[in-house]
């Protein structure tokens, strides 16, 4: 015979273990770690139980987000005047090896083909780590005059980094989801001006339409892309007070145009090497800053044009009235959005968690209340709140409610950001403020390569990187006071956070 | 001083030149080869100077049309409930081998991933030629009940094979790119209702959409894929008389499912193994059949759906008023379709050799005359024909256009198609047919593997292939005659063509 203790004991369990089914068991701002980890498990988002380390399988959920987020990312390009390429996946050593930088750079992370059939290759293959070496080649037979300039191009593609840090499902795998654009340009200040939109296209979709804050930082010498001359990135933070970089543009200049030979006849008849950019917005990194981001204790929060699913339709009990209303409310909701009666067996409680857990951002419960009443309860994911709504008004609720939920996603992130910038003038409060989550914002002694060593010392101090100076800070603000290492006269106002 | 004769043939020599910068030198009917290689470079479709062999950059204008067939292609299978995955590129050599057939049709074919950094790896990792390995793997995971079926998956990627035959651009690369999907059922008949379903999707798109002609045969044992029980696999024509084989459904029934254990608990609590079917609609060969089968000697012929520019408007002369229709023209038939004004600075004649060349369905050309007489000039590419429209009846007759326009690459493919195929009772018959670039229907013994022999002699008397069985006949057409070859009772009807 069981005693009373242990009978609990069992209760306690079954309730541990249906709980772990339902939702999250950890809340967000306590213990970030593992509520992502349970979320990338929970919402269906990613396998990580695929064979090879550092791999995973994209599962539906995620793919219908990311090809959302391609189609928004693409369109902008195109309409910027980007054309679409595919170039093969496989690249030459030889080519990796034409950018001197580039090569000691990317080589600690190249997977390497060495074999086809039973044949071994008198030359190692790279699977691509990014594609300038395998697109400047080309360029070097396309481009010929000034009349061909700009060229800009980009590729969908998947890249594959053989990481030696440990990796994180979405923010850092062994094989990634990206666009890259490639662009040559006649001067200097073109190539200026192909960053500035790079910055802009980044402002348009990432931050207008998936509703991230960034910021977008120069990045010191020491943190450069291997053979770009000036990198600046798109830091997104996350609410542990850690950054994770986003899409990055580069000002390659000329390096990769004389290792390749990208030259152009000027309108004087003079031959010039061109003027290079590059532009790298992960798709599958920046996924993971959706999820980071929006997401909250029951599990994703999605933006309205990113949600693979806009609207769903639970009818609470089973009752012929309560599914024509549903048909009916399905046929009418889907001529602006995706929706979907949910007719599983669940219970209503478990529809509720399930699609709150999948970020669905508008939710309709049908009773036989709503019946009687021409009414519908309409559940939004971004506020948490649940309204009764006249029938005859649903329409024009949720077509309002699709327009704002983006933006208030977006402004509840964006206040988030504001509100942890904190400025610090010695290591010790710099170190107080990364620990309790914040980033610094300090004078520095430079961020060319003279700056190094007290940049090590930052990370020696706070565990925190220096991560540039912010992008439209520069030649803006004055920087007055000292460094916060060193103590000589501060050049440059920097950023110090903490990196996924 | 020159000759007479010398500066003649300086004149042709400049010619040619000319002539080879505007448009094809040879027709499609008297050197298929060469045309296809010259529609390929003229018309801007891949870049072949690669420094990898077999590999290709694919250009914009097939990545444009490409992306067009991804997302009809896609839809359409969501709509019939697959769920889109990513895959890992990388397959570890273990799991190829978990099923015997596979490994021995897929080893000559395989790149292998040795090492990574400076690290060399314990075990080789395949890049997929196809991922039926990775995918069964976590269905085995994922599958536990009989309310978990049908699953029904696919992925959109790139795949390799190292070729030993001689590569094509489009037909036959190292690197292509595809949509597989991977199902799995309870029953056996459930597998062959979802190769009927394959071959539905297949018509509903590459037939009723892209506008290309096939048969369905059932393969013969020797040219099954290798793990599969049944291989179903569309064949379509070239106009030189070979066939190329577009999406393939193969019924995999159980052998995948018990290498890798992807078992299902029946309604009577019972365990199963599934039943696996997958289908591999290649879209760059697609694009391939469409060039091929809908071009002429002017270049592409792009079916309006596919096009990614439908309407190029061409000024004929640098006019305000021609250029104030042309704007007003452009915003009048944006509101459908995908237009261009093209202000480059050719002449007229090398803007329509060029639009003609890149297949775009309509063309409007605009002078002086129009704006007086208030008319415009259609050329329509698929008919080849010009026609004065009254300006206030342009956007009716796009409109029209637009939705006939593929109907009649179609139906003229479809005619090409019916023509071709004749009956033979003698090997001597068939060698004829096929010489003179048709398809033979004949008798034959077995295509089990007792029937093997027999294909070889096929093969060797006449250069060309048995196919297979047709698949709409099985069952419903009665077999009589002898065997081609060996003249024995036939069991089968079969096809015979040459193949790409």
């Amino acid at each position: 015979m069981k005693t009373e203790k242990a009978a609990k004991e069992v209760v306690k369990e079954i309730k541990g273990k249906i709980e772990d089914t339902k939702g999250l068991t950890v809340k967000k701002n306590e213990d970030f770690s593992e509520w992502y980890t349970q979320v990338v498990q929970k919402a269906e988002l990613a396998d990580l139980r695929y064979n090879v380390k550092g791999f995973l399988v994209f599962q539906p959920w995620s793919v219908m987000v990311m090809e959302k987020m391609y189609s928004y990312l693409e369109k902008t390009l195109q309409q910027k005047r980007h054309k679409p390429y595919f170039f093969p996946t496989l690249i030459p050593e030889s080519n990796l090896k034409r950018e001197s930088t580039h090569i000691i750079g990317f080589t600690p992370e190249v997977f390497w083909v060495t074999e086809g059939g039973d044949k071994k290759f008198e030359e190692r293959l790279a699977l691509r780590p990014t594609s300038e070496t395998a697109f400047y080649q080309m360029f070097s037979l396309w481009i010929r005059s000034y009349k061909d300039l700009p060229f800009k191009t980009y590729q969908r593609a998947n890249v594959f980094r053989y990481e030696t840090k440990a990796t994180r499902p979405f923010l850092r795998s062994r094989e990634f989801h990206w666009i890259e654009t490639h662009c040559v340009h006649a001067t200097e200040k073109d190539a200026e001006k192909q960053v500035l939109e790079d910055m802009q296209t980044t402002k348009e979709v990432l931050h207008d339409v998936f509703g991230l804050p960034f910021i977008f930082f120069e990045r010191p010498a020491w943190d450069k892309f291997p053979g770009a001359d000036r990198t600046f990135a798109a830091d997104v933070l996350n609410p542990d007070g850690r950054v994770v970089q986003q899409p990055s543009t580069h000002l390659l200049s000329q390096a990769f145009s004389k290792g390749f030979g990208v030259k152009y006849t000027g309108a004087d008849g003079k031959e010039n090497y061109g003027w290079i950019t590059c532009y790298g917005p992960a798709v599958s990194r920046i996924f993971a800053s959706v999820v980071i981001v929006h997401g909250d204790d029951k599990g994703l929060r999605l933006p309205w044009n990113l949600a693979p699913i806009q609207v769903v339709i639970v009818p609470i009990v089973d009752d012929p009235k309560v599914m024509e209303k549903a048909d009916n409310l399905y046929h009418k909701l889907s001529s602006f959005s995706n929706v979907e009666i949910d007719m599983t067996n669940k219970s209503a409680g478990e529809k509720f968690n399930h699609w709150e857990m999948k970020g669905v951002p508008v939710r309709i419960d049908l009773g036989l209340k709503d019946i009687k009443e021409k009414s519908v309860t309409i559940f939004r994911r971004d506020t948490g709140e649940k309204k009764v709504i006249r029938e005859e008004n649903v329409l024009g609720y949720i077509k309002k409610l699709a327009e704002e939920s983006g933006k208030i996603l977006m402004r509840q992130a964006d206040k988030v950001f504001d509100d942890l910038i904190i400025n610090a003038t010695d290591l010790k409060k710099a170190k107080q403020v990364i620990e309790s989550g914040g980033i610094v914002r300090c004078g520095f002694c430079s961020i060319e390569k003279d700056g190094a060593s007290c940049s090590d010392k930052v990370e020696e101090s706070t565990g925190a990187k220096v991560r540039g100076r912010k992008f439209d800070e520069i030649g803006k603000t004055k920087t007055s006071g000292v460094c916060i290492v060193c103590g000589k006269p501060a050049k440059e106002t920097v950023y110090i956070a903490r990196e996924y």
